[in-house]
């Protein structure tokens, strides 16, 4: 592969914004960052067979997912994303026309959030495609949706439905198989390969004065754990109140164990005031946002998360899921 | 490997940024750029057997030069490098050790600059070692030396010595061995192994109205080549003024090509007008900054880079170097 040609072939042809001074094609990017915001910055690695295989995922999926799990990343902040930048270690297998088709299933996303490709690297590996992505966002100074700003009262919600994902990857391993053709097994497959960032609903809880945000990468229980330590404080979610699609628990009996484990939704969890909660609510509605209420904030007790269902309650512990195994 | 003991193993305890609003332990980094700056950004990838290997290299020379030559991009910029973030693809045969000791090699770069870690992404991998570094610097707006500020009449410099990393690699691999223990072998093994990015001679350069800068990561000629492009010139060059180490050219007869081509120098190369490069000659050799003047600008002609010889002149291509074939 010539990294020259590439380069050229995703050099984009316009910017879309107008504070990127220099893109591509100088020793690094420069770009003005506006006055009264915060800049927000992530990055995030997707290696293959690891995190996605050929088998399963089109070039143009992986690019786009690759791309989504960080602008996920920017929305948990509340932020806008701006700007990406993209480090690949490409092995001989792959053709350039595959790389090309990566870049395009991240142009397609970025599209949508009028991001600019401002940089990167190329590289050579011997084995698998690693991809990192940095993203840049911004937010207004002092309301950034951070994991510590979670307090006794406030109402816990979750955005979309949980467990797709993991479903989706359980259909994609063959782990789980559908029963029947009334199962829309399609759209599980698609829940895991093309996540979509709730930057929206990221923006909506940073015109609250206080909201606390994650996204959903490592699963419900982990991310709840995460404000809660962050906050020093306790959550306590109502199992009968978990939004996953209807279809879910057809698929296997496992299906409690996606949504609270899963991971790899990227919706956004999170808490805000009892007022904000109206508001957030009803803002949602009309811009047409699923999100749920699942539980409340508490005092610090012993337990960091606590799950109420029918029988009782149950601890819920911090541990992801190895989703290949 | 614990991911997140590591995480917490390589959180910095103090930030030297006052404008770093949130480091490692969220979604993203958060912080505030200052007024009348530019931000820079640029990411590089290094992998296992491809960019370094363990056998010549400890993790923390690996870690060194994964952060250093990102700081040497900044540098090109006429920037300060003020943030990183490292996202890593670690294979099982990596002890946590080695990689903390890689880390380790990053932090004692880093605190020369006053430079913060503040993100990052730890993931698996097979086989190989994969280590992507984003750096965030900022510059005076208007005043980055892009490669495009090249005018004819300018002078054409170089800074330190060039030749010696491609030198040392060689000599790591076996491929050249010293007839004398006269040459100090372990000198330019140093060189390739931890390179020093010129940030000293950069922030003079963005002193000036105009300059051009590049780093040496590729090789002079190729360097040379990007700024003559983007600038619409031609560099004419003189072989017998190339700074090269009084030891290079008895190494090994291809001396010349290493000096040429070699790249992974990581000096700058760059042009300034005639009264600043008398300026900047001055304020060097006051700081101790080796710099020396190479040529010269001239309008574009066919060839890019004409290299100047006792025989006569060549034109100098743009091709790199396949340092470990």
């Amino acid at each position: 592969m010539d990294e020259f040609d590439l380069i050229h072939s995703i050099t984009p042809r316009t910017i879309h914004h107008s504070s990127v001074d220099v893109g591509i094609g100088d020793d690094a990017a420069l770009y003005t960052a506006k006055h009264g915001v915060q800049e927000i910055v992530c990055v995030d690695t997707m290696v293959e067979d690891v995190h996605f295989k050929l088998l399963y995922s089109s070039p143009e999926d992986i690019g786009y997912k690759a791309l989504a799990v960080n602008i996920s990343d920017i929305a948990a902040m509340g932020g806008i994303p701006k700007f990406y930048l993209v480090s690949i270690a490409v092995p001989p297998k792959w053709t350039q026309s595959e790389i090309k088709a990566m870049y395009e299933g991240m142009n397609e996303l970025a599209k949508l959030y009028h991001m600019d490709l401002i940089g990167g690297d190329t590289v050579s590996i011997s084995d698998k495609l690693v991809v990192t992505v940095t993203v840049i966002g911004e937010v207004e100074k002092g309301r950034a949706c951070l994991r510590s700003l979670a307090r006794p009262n406030d109402i816990v919600f979750v955005t979309g439905e949980i467990g797709s994902s993991a479903a989706g990857l359980s259909l994609l391993l063959e782990k789980t198989h559908s029963q029947t053709s009334a199962i829309d097994t399609d759209y599980f497959i698609h829940r895991h390969k093309r996540p979509e960032p709730r930057v929206s609903v990221g923006r909506l809880c940073s015109s609250f004065k206080r909201a606390a945000l994650n996204d959903i990468s490592d699963g419900l229980a982990s991310e709840l754990n995460e404000i809660a330590e962050a906050s020093c404080v306790s959550i306590e979610i109502d199992e009968s109140m978990l939004p996953v699609h209807s279809h879910l628990s057809k698929l296997h009996p496992i299906w409690k164990e996606w949504a609270l484990f899963g991971g790899e939704d990227f919706e956004l969890t999170g808490t805000v005031s009892k007022s904000n909660w109206e508001v957030l609510k009803q803002e949602c509605e009309t811009r047409q946002l699923p999100i749920t209420k699942i539980g409340h904030v508490r005092e610090k007790t012993e337990s960091n998360v606590i799950l109420k269902t029918d029988n009782g309650s149950r601890i819920l512990e911090k541990k992801g899921y190895n989703h290949f195994k």
